[in-house]
């Protein structure tokens, strides 16, 4: 089989695979108050491209972990993701409609249930990782938690919404953004990495480094596509963040120099987990995909 | 001592103990970004009458814990109630402005920052209890999940923001407040009992007996308060449930019959607990406080 084939296979089966997950994890649609339920499902299945569970199921491959030890943190970190989407499009935040091709949750469902549907989403995150069958689930959540409050995505989030209409440093740029998106992507090679066998220290610092490279990656491209990219592909607005006066890699750096910036990150990332060889071949393939998608 | 005073004085240490601890795991003022920071520590310290960690002190004395292992789980309740006051009273929800005798936290820091502050809130509790010296921190974790969610407080305030305008029976009423405030109340006796020595089956039921009776006659008293009581004394906006047309125990039961319904609680959370003998003293005094609290 073609690696490139093989990546595609691995990558078809574990997205369909934690669509599932989710799927099991969330609340019946009747389930009562069902205006909760629907929006937290709205919120949560049939999009996005699960690159936060892909990076959780290619960490646990890399330490031999079984997928099905894996399945509770990529939920959780997928649940982070959905509910933090559900809270940034709210008006009050970035005032978004569009999201992984569909209304935004709060457009479809009224701002009071979006925002009541996030908060359900963090508290089950944290329900389905401290039920895990990994080792030390409560380690777990702590390390899930730094992810996704002040210290990580929340505080990145409070400082874009700071930033609006100021010049940043590309310093200060990748500062906000380390938190904002570059957290929970660590959190979720990380988590995933803890359900096999144990790491060395200094292992489980290369792969830290991978997370940290391979994340930053993504917000660089994320920028480039605000800016290349089609509303129809990416299935949320383009253009925003310009519109908006919000600084980015693209604003800060410029186009060309952001794309060179992307390259060196992938770089780095392989670099990082060489040590690993082939048990690190899924974070590879993903950080190429990272590095080159369109959407 | 007289009892009652032996009660003053240990709810004082442990008010005073809890605020520690809560000052200590809170991100300090300056913490970038500051606006978040600030938000998150201004809708948690310097006010509050810490119910929910009293009584997780409370269930960790019946099992003998040490307190300094309670700590983590009374802080973790404390949080998530915070972070539900500074989401509840947004404009899009209850739309309050005064909360614990200040500015609601959307009035003093802006909407967005009360919504991420009320966002790091939740995930700082699933930190701190992820942490825990407890035995089983993950199972904690989704404990408090559970508590928290769609099947508990964020589960109880959708209900709740759906019967605006409804009439709705006494056992519908009962069946919204177990959720809203009745889970949370509930995973904080049981989270401070797992702090000592393992309870048989049977005492754990009678437990959750007790927490179930005295969580919903807070919230019976909550209502009466809402009419009877004073802005002053209770530091939030009264009369605000039956001008927004909210049904309350004194809509639905009359002021007398909601009076006569916390005595019975009172009574049922008593003979819950009498098979613990003394074990019990601080859980039984604390459902008196809230039986007959005037603020």
């Amino acid at each position: 089989m073609h690696p490139d084939l093989a990546f595609a296979v691995w990558s078809g089966e574990r997205q369909r695979r934690i669509e599932d997950v989710l799927d099991r994890a969330l609340p019946l649609t009747d389930a009562p108050p069902s205006r909760l339920t629907q929006a937290m499902r709205y919120a949560v299945l049939g999009g996005g491209k699960r690159v936060r569970a892909l990076l959780a199921y290619a960490g646990g491959e890399l330490t031999g972990a079984d997928a099905a030890v894996v399945d509770a943190p990529a939920a959780a970190v997928e649940l982070i993701h959905a509910y933090s989407l559900a809270h940034d499009d709210l008006p009050c935040m970035d005032d978004d409609t569009l999201r992984r091709g569909k209304p935004a949750c709060h457009v479809a469902f009224g701002v009071a249930a979006a925002l009541l549907a996030g908060d359900a989403l963090q508290a089950l995150a944290f329900h389905v990782l401290g039920a895990a069958a990994m080792p030390n689930a409560g380690a777990a959540c702590t390390t899930l938690a730094d992810a996704a409050g002040a210290s990580g995505m929340a505080g990145g989030q409070a400082i874009d919404l700071e930033s609006v209409g100021m010049t940043l440093a590309s310093s200060e740029l990748e500062a906000m953004h380390r938190r904002k998106t570059g957290a929970l992507i660590r959190a979720a090679v990380n988590l995933g990495a803890r359900c096999g066998r144990s790491l060395a220290p200094d292992e489980t610092i290369a792969l830290d480094a991978f997370a940290r490279a391979a994340g930053l990656a993504f917000q660089v491209v994320d920028d480039v596509l605000d800016v290349e990219g089609s509303a129809a592909a990416l299935g949320k607005t383009t253009g925003k963040d310009i519109a908006a006066n919000k600084p980015t890699y693209v604003t800060v750096l410029g186009l060309a120099e952001a794309k060179r910036h992307t390259a060196a990150l992938r770089e780095e990332a392989r670099l990082a987990v060489q040590p690993f060889g082939r048990a690190a071949r899924r974070l590879l393939e993903l950080a190429d995909w990272i590095a080159t998608r369109t959407h």
